[in-house]
């Protein structure tokens, strides 16, 4: 097995847990290998660190799958993988939809499996990982048992590691829209053509949260997508919810879900930007009790950032200005780079412009099944806020 | 009304909204006052900041009740402050037991009242407030209709103020042994001699949180005080849980409140230093699925931080080792000075250390009937989060 030998003095964060050695960082590597196939990662001392898939066409060369010496990684190894995976959101999670393997977190790389209702969503990021695709596939269908698997692999990170972008069955054709149930409520899931694999996973607690704060409430869901947080509202007992979302097609499939959920009395949707919509709102002087922010990710990129703090800066800054004395704001970023730190300091920054005092309410991240592994600061990348305006 | 001139430069942080003028900040004080009183505060330039009462006895020589110039500071005033308090809590809490009112974060500045089943205690913690504890108390009685409410200002932090220590009934004398639900399981709490009002209601949904990790599972829970977290995993189903502290009339608590819930053949307490007892069980090669830390604030001042650092480490790292691979750590910090980043910091140390891969859960600060006001900073101390040992 070809040894990857890693620089003096770069060697620390990759010892302390993180899977990814990027090219940059390798001194020298030993023998033959095969693009995807499995080194031996060592530091300059030659002492073992872990073994892993390379890419020569990647930026992260190797990714750390075991760091037990003694570990194969055969059909046996993604077995026990997936099962540890599948047994922990058994544990913690409601199964009924869940990210079933969240990659880095569940020492898979590149690997994410969605489970929504009766069938999988699989994407395969890394070569590494994707040339192991029909033996992940086998081990799913035995420890899960699912109705259908769909592979959602038409992403352009793909192409960084090489890979073609595709998307089709990896089972038996079925029927690619799928209901699901969250909290409560009831969805339909586009797992064709949806966005990333079809539905956001990673909010499910913290729709969850906002309960208490909607009952009898009139609410403003900003980024409404396919209307996640609306109907959450309105199930909850809200008294009237806008949820406003600049694609059309997110706000038709929004009220599809309305009306399964015999909720489209309570629930309106109406596609606008949300930044026009909510000057308006404060032009005309109009007050909610609740104002939800999901927005996408403002950032991809560390560089970035400052054009992402003013655009959270402003949207936060404008819902403040339309909330009633006592009511609350709801607000999330999805961008890894708007660290919690960060985010904080622009919802802050927003409150003296708008001259609010905050109260929080509660502080979240992730859904459970997206667990944070610490030393792979990429897997945490989701706050949620909920503040009181005072 | 006296006026309080705050030192040019040193405005900021109270115009921000902090509610704590220093003594230290004040330029000069215009006019005549009376220890206890209500003050002006004004900027260098003379523009208003806020109204509040003001001790030179103290430190903390004014805290700000209302940055409203034409607010009067009356019972209508603290009527409106209780009932928006109460308002809150009925929405977000279970109140058969919760924090009624948090001093600054509910802008009663110095102000705690806990409620316990139909009982409410009360602190007065700066002589501006306790001068008005009677109107506070008729309001307490008009707008929750206690049975009884106890007083418990037997606290060191009142001789700042040049307070007296004392407790004792503010209402006919009724039973001090108080019985609570929290979560579904239900304590004794002695509001006359329990440490500080008689229970830790900053951890209630927190207890909660241990729900999905504990069924079925062998529990360590450390500092386990009069048992919250060891009855409420016994409530959820874990097979066995051993609760130390190293206080026998703790204890001997915990056990009462066992019996209370049917729960003493699957909790056991055992009255012992908890990082002795670690060692211990770490020697026999005792292994637990899930180990509790809630230790109390290992400091109390910025001053004593590297000490309650090591003391974070030294108990966390004990506790990974004792943990099966899989198995989850519950751990806590209550101290404000260690700000949740270095609580962070510490356990990741004691993971390295311990050559443990730490995978997040959850992470969750105080109860929502605790919330932080953005603005002060000292309303921020709990730090609570769920890991798996991977």
């Amino acid at each position: 097995m070809a040894k990857v030998i890693i620089d003096k003095g770069r060697q620390k964060r990759i010892e302390s847990g993180h899977p990814w050695v990027y090219a940059n960082e390798v001194n020298a590597i030993e023998g033959e290998y095969v693009p995807g196939g499995i080194v031996e990662v060592v530091n300059f001392k030659g002492r073992f660190i872990g073994k892993g898939y390379i890419n020569p066409k990647s930026q992260i060369l190797v990714r750390i799958l075991t760091r037990d010496k003694n570990e194969e990684i055969d059909e046996d190894f993604f077995r026990r993988r997936i099962s540890s995976a599948w047994e922990y959101r058994k544990k913690v999670s409601d199964i009924n939809c869940c990210r079933v393997v969240f990659a880095e977190a569940d020492l898979l790389p590149a690997l994410i499996v969605d489970k929504f209702g009766d069938c999988l969503v699989v994407q395969t990021l890394a070569l590494g990982i994707d040339l192991h695709k029909d033996t992940i596939i086998k081990i799913l269908n035995e420890i899960i048992k699912p109705k259908g698997i769909y592979e959602r692999n038409d992403v352009p990170v793909r192409q960084l590691e090489g890979l073609e972008m595709k998307k089709g069955f990896l089972s038996e054709a079925f029927d690619t829209m799928v209901k699901i149930n969250e909290n409560g409520v009831n969805f339909y899931v586009d797992i064709e053509n949806g966005q990333k694999t079809g539905y956001f996973l990673d909010q499910k607690e913290n729709r969850a949260a906002i309960k208490d704060i909607v009952k009898g409430a009139k609410v403003l869901d900003c980024f409404c997508h396919t209307g996640s947080f609306s109907l959450h509202a309105g199930f909850y007992g809200a008294k009237e919810v806008l949820g406003i979302d600049i694609s059309e097609h997110a706000v038709d499939f929004a009220r599809k879900n309305a009306e399964l959920n015999n909720l489209s009395d309570v629930c309106k949707f109406e596609a606008v930007n949300a930044f026009d919509k909510l000057r308006e709102l404060q032009e005309n002087n109009e007050k909610y009790d609740v104002v939800i922010l999901d927005p996408p990710a403002f950032t991809k990129s560390r560089a970035a950032i400052e054009g992402a703090y003013r655009g959270y800066k402003d949207i936060n800054l404008r819902a403040m200005k339309i909330i009633k004395k006592g009511g609350f704001l709801v607000t999330a970023s999805c961008s890894q780079h708007m660290t919690p730190d960060l985010f904080r300091q622009v919802i802050f920054d927003a409150a003296t412009d708008a001259r609010k005092t905050l109260r929080q309410v509660e502080y979240r991240s992730q859904a459970k099944d997206h667990p944070i592994l610490w030393s792979s600061g990429e897997t945490h990348y989701l706050k949620f806020i909920v503040l009181q305006i005072l």
